[in-house]
């Protein structure tokens, strides 16, 4: 490969295409992890890109990376009744067999383009561990349930440190999952720069339950208990049009269009009109449970044509979700990655120009939504090549080994 | 490979799985070209397939194969936008674009796993050659739209013949690309024994343009013309419940879910009460300017999740889109085949039994529609094995390269 320098170049990439903008042929140089050059600068060691088309990595702002032990387990039920069933099926998990599925879930997710991921489950400490071992961006923490206490939570929350990859955020299953009062003491416990990531808004269960306890609505509620500007808000599928304007200042809203679905929620994510009030709206794929893939290419086209389907009309387009899987995702993060350009973080994906044609440089952002590559080729993360086409395939066979002796 | 012998046995498939069972470790015994055993017999020669999940092939029921050329190139228009715009491209095409577009397409299909489709384009004699040549079933004919005569339609079909993978079909675009009276002369001209593949109900605007034209709904009309035995409808996103009852003597009827959404039809295709009354139902993909995949695995998952989005229900399964996709596919061919029984006919696909885990009897066909494979790793179709992983990749390099001189 010839890239163990610290400074290296993408040479002749056919195109290198971010949601706004497509070049090509072009040269991409890399220096420190990030984007230094797009165009015809050559430095450093040089990798051959004429085969490969560039574009800069996913971000899967929502999942449960344990749960691909539970994919397949039961696909039959709306999603009330199918987490009863999962809070059952997830008592009998031992934190063997999450590190297990954490690990499937992290080749799974980096092998089909994805940089980076937020995570809500049991294991945040395997999960900063995984993703510093994989070399792939991670957000996990604690999550507040009904049975765990708010010192529990800010102590484990404290002594998960973080590394190059790796950030602890705060994880609020939701709020009907949750006491107010276990919020309220969460929130007083912490500074100011936590990441809230909660369901919100997700079922109309919710939605009246949550009005019936205490006379308004999630948003509403989140809003009233100053949460706002810590939030990142997940499914939203029943937020009313009114409280959209109370999420403007959130860290980020997520749209799962998949599980949505899947889980029969009738939901409808007010995707134009959120983006209109300037959300950052971001997507996920929930867990391998509720999809069950976490390829977040096959994300994006479900996005779009939800969306579409929900409003009657083209209005989001492959530009608009290429833009929430990208560059809103890693402003989620607090990174400013998402684009090629230079400044930019070098968290690159390379794809075969053989898989996506008709090849013109009008039709290329159409073809990664809505008929992307079978495979990836190689996975940048901050400058270094992370995977590479049929990386992983033995570490994964053993992985299903583990997998099997617990099924 | 060893099985140049007619009558070969798969030996030691890790699972057999079709929409109403699955069995495993089991050895499959194929003779010209039929299932003759499922189970410990052993005969001719032998394929090793301990590594391998084996399921039916996977019918297409409506596609526009050689629309791969127009892939991507106007995505955010509404249906009967975006038909005027592809008409306007379509004008442009040669019949050497279109074999490329269809030879690709054919690649797709079958490296994906689909093993017949359904095809309605203005190439019939060009799906009749490449079928024969990659051994894939097909269906097509000539497309009787406003600038065809009858005459000229008949002669097309009668000229097309058939062979051992094809057999012509009458395509008629829709009611109101169509006159009727050229529609009545067409019916009048044919032999009771045809295949009628019609886009069928697929928005309000052509609901309420033929029942102003003639006054009755689309189905109603099919219906009252005596066709009804002859069709296989698609789309139906806007037949009303009434009209269901219509086409439960009809050949197929076909959901083509990613299309409605891409197209925001807005439509609701009522695959329950067409369950419920007995109705073939399929799947298709439709064309790649208007999916713009091709692959039936996708297929099926946006099949099921649009249904639950619409009746917000988790009642349509995993089961229900294997069956479309399968069985039916092939009653709506006249073919005994889509199960792995004796007597079925032999299209199968073997997968890896690594790439759909957690690996369990009960999980299987959950993982084939929610998380299917990247890949299949063998296509059999009619006892033939006429696909292996990369097949074809230097063929489709050179066919992209005629491609590009198009584009």
């Amino acid at each position: 490969m010839g890239v163990s320098n610290r400074t290296y170049t993408l040479r002749n990439c056919a195109f290198a295409v971010d949601y706004s903008h497509v070049e090509g042929p072009t040269n991409i140089v890399v220096e420190d992890g990030f984007i230094k050059h797009v165009g015809k600068e050559v430095e450093g060691d040089e990798l051959e890109c004429s085969e490969y088309v560039v574009m800069p990595g996913l971000v899967n702002a929502h999942t449960h990376s344990a749960m691909t032990v539970l994919r397949g387990v039961f696909d039959d039920g709306e999603l009330h009744e199918w987490l009863a069933r999962m809070w059952d099926e997830e008592r009998k998990l031992t934190r063997e067999i999450m590190a297990v599925g954490s690990e499937i879930a992290v080749i799974e997710m980096i092998s089909s383009g994805t940089t980076a991921f937020v995570d809500m489950y049991f294991n945040p400490d395997q999960i900063r561990d995984i993703s510093t071992q994989y070399g792939i961006r991670a957000r996990a923490g604690p999550t507040l349930m009904k049975d765990k206490s708010v010192d529990e939570t800010v102590r484990e929350l404290r002594a998960l440190g973080e590394s190059e990859f790796f950030r602890p955020i705060v994880n609020v299953h939701s709020l009907y999952a949750t006491d107010l009062q276990k919020l309220r003491e969460l929130r007083d416990n912490l500074n100011r720069g936590y990441h809230l990531h909660i369901h919100l808004s997700e079922t109309r269960e919710e939605v009246f339950q949550i009005k019936r306890r205490y006379g308004m609505f999630p948003v509403e509620l989140i809003h009233r208990e100053g949460l706002t500007e810590r939030v990142h808000g997940v499914h939203l599928g029943w937020i009313t049009s009114w409280e959209l304007n109370y999420l403007r200042s959130s860290i980020a809203v997520t749209h799962c269009p998949t599980s949505n679905m899947k889980l029969a929620t009738g939901g409808a994510f007010p995707m134009k009109e959120a983006l209109t009030q300037g959300l950052n709206v971001t997507i996920g794929t929930d867990g391998a449970a509720s999809n069950n893939s976490l390829n977040m290419f096959q994300e994006m086209k479900m996005a779009v044509l939800l969306q579409r389907h929900n409003y009657w009309s083209t209005g989001i387009t492959a530009v608009d979700v290429f833009r929430a899987s990208s560059v809103n995702g890693y402003k989620m993060l607090g990174i400013r990655g998402g684009e090629i350009r230079p400044g930019y973080v070098a968290d690159l994906v390379l794809l075969s120009k053989y898989e996506v044609y008709p090849l013109t440089k009008e039709r290329l952002l159409s073809h990664l939504v809505y008929n992307p590559p079978k495979e990836v080729e190689k996975v940048i993360i901050q400058g270094k090549i992370v995977y590479q086409k049929n990386d992983f395939r033995d570490r994964l066979k053993k992985l299903l080994e583990k997998l099997s002796l617990y099924l």
